[in-house]
């Protein structure tokens, strides 16, 4: 179990800083907000994602000898700050935007709100966990917008930053509109439906192309999928289409190199003269809603798409300019002057005003100045404040709330900033 | 303990793959080469990292009743199968370009051998393990390279996608030549020096910015660093030289934004004025390998670096054309030929030509064909063939490995391609 814990998920500073107030009486109610400065030139909007997940991480950041012995090693930190975090478990309150929302520069995602040395110490762990999770969703909504419903499939795992990143980016990618992943790990621990073709090896191995085809539908006839491209894509659909006429059928073919929209036309036309109009065709290899909204533009005939590194490192985008910032302390404001980062104060709530059904415009204002908005008090002394929703409706929320974007918004090459009026 | 095996950390056509071939008998012994086609633009070479990281999750490659359940409800395997999984541990070898050495396109930084279903079902892992071990560690030494020995530090994590992201980069970048890290869980796994400063919010939460930073050297006398710009960076560093005056030292100071050469010069000379020539500048906030060459070559005074978010999502080239491909099956090549898309055959040693102490070229063989060369083989049926370097040696191993790399190579900004001879 210890192994588990996560007090050491932190930077040393929050630490120093932590015992420095406890030694200095600075222990009053502090609020810390988690917001985006500034959106990529890549992004309109962002996703709100990673809440369920950031509550787990909050539950197991605590510390027992393990770390503690670690840290009195240090030589850095008093035996009664080693003992304050002995004891120490989050007790304090976490507001947060919904996951599946979609949300913008200067909200407040996350806020967190308890004893100023208690709340210090997660900034490494609650921007670390929620800043990816929003990166990987807002990248991945990207593919949806471009997709006209066709399925989207994340085959991004390997290419993932770490193991822990490809499960938690299948996550963000099946509420932004996927349909599944090839990650086991993600189908097991949310339910994840998941997908999978074969790979090159797999048709390499056998004496001919055509044995591999039919050995794959011999181990498993309903769901066999063609790879078609380990030596000649035009030859192989050819084979697929003997094949067919043998009895060996396939749900579908994949394409995986090459000028994919071309082969695709030219596969379409050979699965279609054998009457194989049911079978699909996926492509893989490179994909990114750049390629699939030009596929699509041109009419290519493809099925459905296999996402995966592009979406799963955010390339175009792979971080934001995120910070967890001290709004509140006892009550009173703080703001900070650095050039270029202004930070607003006070706790905050974020409305959403429509017109005529489409977003128009948000409003962050205090949050004691009004009962309603984006924000929700989520948990509060180790209590969650209300049921946490299931993924599927975390999905089915992104999916209604991309109905009243405004349709520049749903861009993915033309910037255009939406109003957020800080009050 | 069940939670910690990583059998589901692979993708769904891996295990369909396997379970065919065993109904197939396709179970002859395969070798499995792990390797980039092509260098990114913005790098020259790559680092080997993550091997150590590898091995140990290789290990926990195994199935429970908690990964079998869940297989079992897809309906997709037979129970055959699943008995194959349960018994199921890597007893194979691996082959590897030892963590710290420089390697190239087309170099086979990983191989795995094995019986063919045993080594396909590792894919996913092998690559997620160690293609981002290797983005990192190869971004973070282009920092190393123009910081002239300037000490570098991490302080990444919080934008690491993901905690273990930010653990296994920080490792990364003590490899490539960095001082240490932010990284509490890092220095504890690994031995890692870490460092920390001051925030904002503890700046912010003092009446004034001078109770800040006195109260931080009284709770921490000797490791004090006041932060700079939280209102304005050049009173601030008055403020650090009048508490001096009163006997409250820091060892440093930081700047973490505004247009820090000019900042550095400024400051540099108001603390030389007080007579504070030890007073190192120590500078963070979007710190790149770009910014830092820039800096240094306009002889601004910085003692030292922040590196963070670029570095750690390695956001110039966030990923590699990498791949797991099949070279070999019961000792017979094998090559795969889509477009744009080789793959060599065979298993391959790799040995490294110098002239006058610095590298020539190198060429790829095959393994039995030579007794020396950079693969080694670490791995065999569950045992270490040879003891694994501590970090501290593998960190100069590539030190070492960097002396010898031509002047081209080590450019940040300059493409060069070195020559690998396939034979």
């Amino acid at each position: 179990m210890t192994e588990n814990l996560l007090g050491l998920a932190t930077d040393l500073y929050e630490l120093t800083m932590a015992q420095s107030y406890l030694e200095h009486g600075k222990i009053g109610n502090a609020v810390f907000s988690l917001f985006v400065r500034k959106l990529p030139e890549k992004r309109n909007f962002l996703v709100s994602c990673g809440l369920e997940i950031l509550l787990e991480h909050l539950e197991r950041f605590r510390f027992s000898d393990r770390e503690l012995k670690y840290l009195k090693s240090l030589k850095i930190f008093s035996d009664s700050f080693l003992d304050y975090l002995r004891e120490y478990e989050f007790k304090g309150k976490v507001y947060a935007i919904p996951e599946g929302r979609v949300f913008f520069q200067n909200e407040p995602v996350i806020q967190i709100e308890g004893s100023l040395p208690e709340v210090q110490i997660l900034e490494t762990l609650v921007i670390n966990v929620i800043h990816f999770q929003v990166v990987v969703a807002s990248k991945a909504v990207r593919s949806y917008l471009v997709a006209k419903g066709k399925p989207l499939v994340d085959f991004g795992f390997r290419r993932a930053h770490t193991v822990e990143g490809g499960i938690y980016a299948a996550r963000a990618s099946y509420i932004a509109g996927f349909e599944g992943s090839s990650n086991l790990e993600a189908g097991l621990r949310f339910g994840i439906p998941v997908f999978g073709t074969m790979a090159h090896s797999y048709v390499m191995i056998f004496d001919s192309e055509e044995e591999a085809f039919k050995s794959f539908a011999e181990s498993f006839p309903d769901r066999t999928i063609f790879l078609l491209d380990t030596y000649d894509t035009l030859k192989a659909a050819k084979k697929a289409v003997k094949l067919a006429k043998e009895g060996v059928k396939a749900v579908g073919v994949r394409l995986d190199s090459g000028d994919i929209k071309e082969l695709s036309v030219k596969v379409r036309k050979i699965l279609d003269e054998a009457g194989l109009r049911d079978t699909k065709i996926f492509v893989s290899g490179g994909v990114d809603e750049t390629k699939i909204k030009e596929w699509l533009m041109e009419n290519a005939p493809i099925d459905a798409f296999g996402v995966g590194t592009k979406f799963i490192t955010s390339a175009d985008a792979p971080y934001l300019d995120m910070a967890y910032k001290l709004v509140e302390y006892e009550g009173k404001p703080k703001v900070k002057k650095s050039p270029g980062k202004v930070t607003f104060p006070f706790k905050r709530q974020v409305l959403r005003h429509y017109e005529g059904g489409v977003m128009s415009y948000d409003e962050t204002l205090r949050y004691e100045d009004t009962d309603r908005g984006l924000v929700e008090l989520v948990l509060e002394n180790q209590t969650l404040k209300k049921e946490l929703p299931s993924l599927k409706d975390i999905r089915n929320t992104l999916k209604d709330e991309l109905e009243t974007l405004p349709e520049g918004l749903k861009s993915i090459d033309e910037k255009e900033e939406y109003k957020v009026l800080v009050r």
